[in-house]
């Protein structure tokens, strides 16, 4: 494959980005590859384990003669690390991310981003629960979506660009509003995290079925819930404090809906729950005709056992 | 393997009774097996597709002489198909059953239970979205868990001869009264189900985000929803109409807990949200040690593509 890039730089060295440089080792789609993280030990883990080329001491040093910056921190953390890297970008070079999240993203790093670069927001729709540089693998991206979210007069060569960047790394891409990315994030992932972890949290504090129980137990329905709720908790405070709209919106509506069915169990109106129910089917499968999951039973679970 | 019974007699031939159709005849654990189910096309696949031995016209015919009667319906049709083969029961026979929810079964079913009849309510803890005849496989069982409420005064052998059938076809089995069971699944399993298809209602019937992106981008959470509240609604809709106190109950803890979490959002309380998200990581952990899920990224779904 030709390079799309000579030099990336990865700024931020977890599960996104670890993946993202084993996927460009994968293409061969760039040169040199850097990448620093806040901790020794995260950059000496990812040294040892070849997440990238370089591993270097400081943000600074790492976006050296880039021609793309990828910030993979904490979306809380973006804005700290912009104002950081700046003043060192190389002109015509082009600043992306991989946030959960759009607007507050914008927000916090466009101030610092120089006359000269491009700053084109994006967030690949693939994650696991698992965090850390050893949680990384070249396939994450695979069939993925990648949505990238260009505010108006950005670089129409450097979009595409990006583009071509995240196609070599398995992803599709589709391009968006940032306020619609938000609300659609809200609504595919933020809320069903925080339904997944308020289900775990109840289970958890309900006393009178103990624990083990529930782990026992699991498989009829609860850790299905569970993998999500096991996702990085600084990774997630910072998705719901930066897409408070939205979240808050959303789960207004599904309190909502759970009241007028808890109603109907209530009153023991079955038709009301038998016409919810019949109705969710559908877009089960098209999630499997879109290629989006597996309709093996048990996702093919029993299969590792 | 010794023969636990000679027959064994399936009235409903749904998902559940084809599993343990497949497991008895993978086991070899039973003489013949019998099958009736209400509608003649269901029938009509069963004999084709060999799910049991002898496909027979009437629930009262299937029952007869048979050791070991399965009651795999519906739990809202669990009392009517007992009336109708309570008569025909054979002296020292066993009856149980397979239903999710413990109470209402044993108050719809025990009344037509003649004396020298065992009545032992039981619930394999495994299923699938996948329902009807087509659906079952032999390994559905296999470490899974089947749950035991024996009524206090049931003939001792006859519970522990129901448990070495159980293993026979692959689960393990617990022993746990009835109130406690019912409590146990609407955690496990019935709040799960109810949360699944409410968010899966929220997002469909949010028009400012469109059908096509919450299954293109439903990797990022969504998916793990869909698959439960793919389900069947005959099935949940008897499930919530029958194990009213229990669901009520947990629904009222579930909303109390999301509303504390979304005045955290609100208030922008951070470290409210990264508690909470920290402690539900250890139940995951315990739901893997346990041989319940695998711990692969994705569940080894991005494999199958
Ligand atoms: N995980 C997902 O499912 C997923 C999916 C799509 C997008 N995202 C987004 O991707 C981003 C990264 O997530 P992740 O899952 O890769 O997280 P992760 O595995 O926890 O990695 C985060 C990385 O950021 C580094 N970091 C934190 N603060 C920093 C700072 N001030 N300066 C430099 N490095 C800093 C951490 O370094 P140390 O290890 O040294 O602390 C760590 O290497 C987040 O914005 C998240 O919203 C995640
Ligand atoms: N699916 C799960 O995840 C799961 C897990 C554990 C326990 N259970 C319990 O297992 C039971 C069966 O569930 P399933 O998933 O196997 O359902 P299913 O696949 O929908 O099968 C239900 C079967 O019951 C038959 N049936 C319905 N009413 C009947 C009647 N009055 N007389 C005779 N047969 C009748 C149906 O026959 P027709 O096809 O001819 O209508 C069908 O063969 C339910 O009580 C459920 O609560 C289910």
């Amino acid at each position: 494959m030709t390079q799309i890039y000579d030099r990336v730089a990865l700024i931020g060295l977890g599960l996104i980005a670890g993946s993202m440089g084993l996927a460009m080792k994968r293409a061969g789609c760039v040169g040199e590859i850097t990448g620093y993280a806040k901790t020794a030990k995260t950059r000496e883990i990812a040294d040892r384990i070849g997440l990238v080329d370089r591993v270097c001491a400081s943000a600074t040093e790492a976006v050296q003669d880039a021609d793309l910056v990828v910030l993979c921190v904490p979306v809380g953390a973006m804005g700290d690390v912009a104002a950081e890297i700046g003043p060192h970008l190389k002109p015509g070079a082009t600043v992306t991310d991989v946030g959960s999240v759009k607007q507050a993203v914008v927000d916090a790093v466009a101030p610092h981003i120089p006359e000269g670069v491009h700053f084109i927001p994006a967030h690949p729709m693939a994650g696991t629960e698992h965090s850390g540089p050893e949680a990384g693998f070249a396939e994450l991206f695979d069939n993925r979506w990648c949505l990238l979210v260009p505010q108006p007069g950005t670089d129409a060569d450097a979009v595409d660009r990006l583009e071509d960047f995240w196609h070599a790394l398995g992803a599709n891409c589709e391009r968006m509003e940032v306020e619609h990315h938000d609300l659609v994030c809200a609504i595919v992932s933020h809320i069903p995290h925080i339904i997944a972890y308020t289900m775990v949290g109840v289970a958890d504090d309900f006393h009178r079925v103990s624990e083990q129980e529930v782990i026992k137990f699991s498989a009829a329905g609860f850790r299905d819930f569970t993998r999500i709720a096991a996702s990085d908790p600084t990774m997630w405070r910072d998705v719901f404090l930066n897409n408070k709209q939205a979240t808050l919106e959303i789960l207004g509506r599904f309190t909502e809906e759970l009241f007028a069915l808890q109603r109907a169990i209530r009153t023991g109106d079955g038709q009301t729950l038998f016409d919810y129910f019949n109705h969710t089917r559908e877009i089960r499968r098209g999630i499997i005709e879109a290629g989006q999951d597996t309709d093996a039973p048990d996702f093919g679970r029993s299969k590792k056992h």
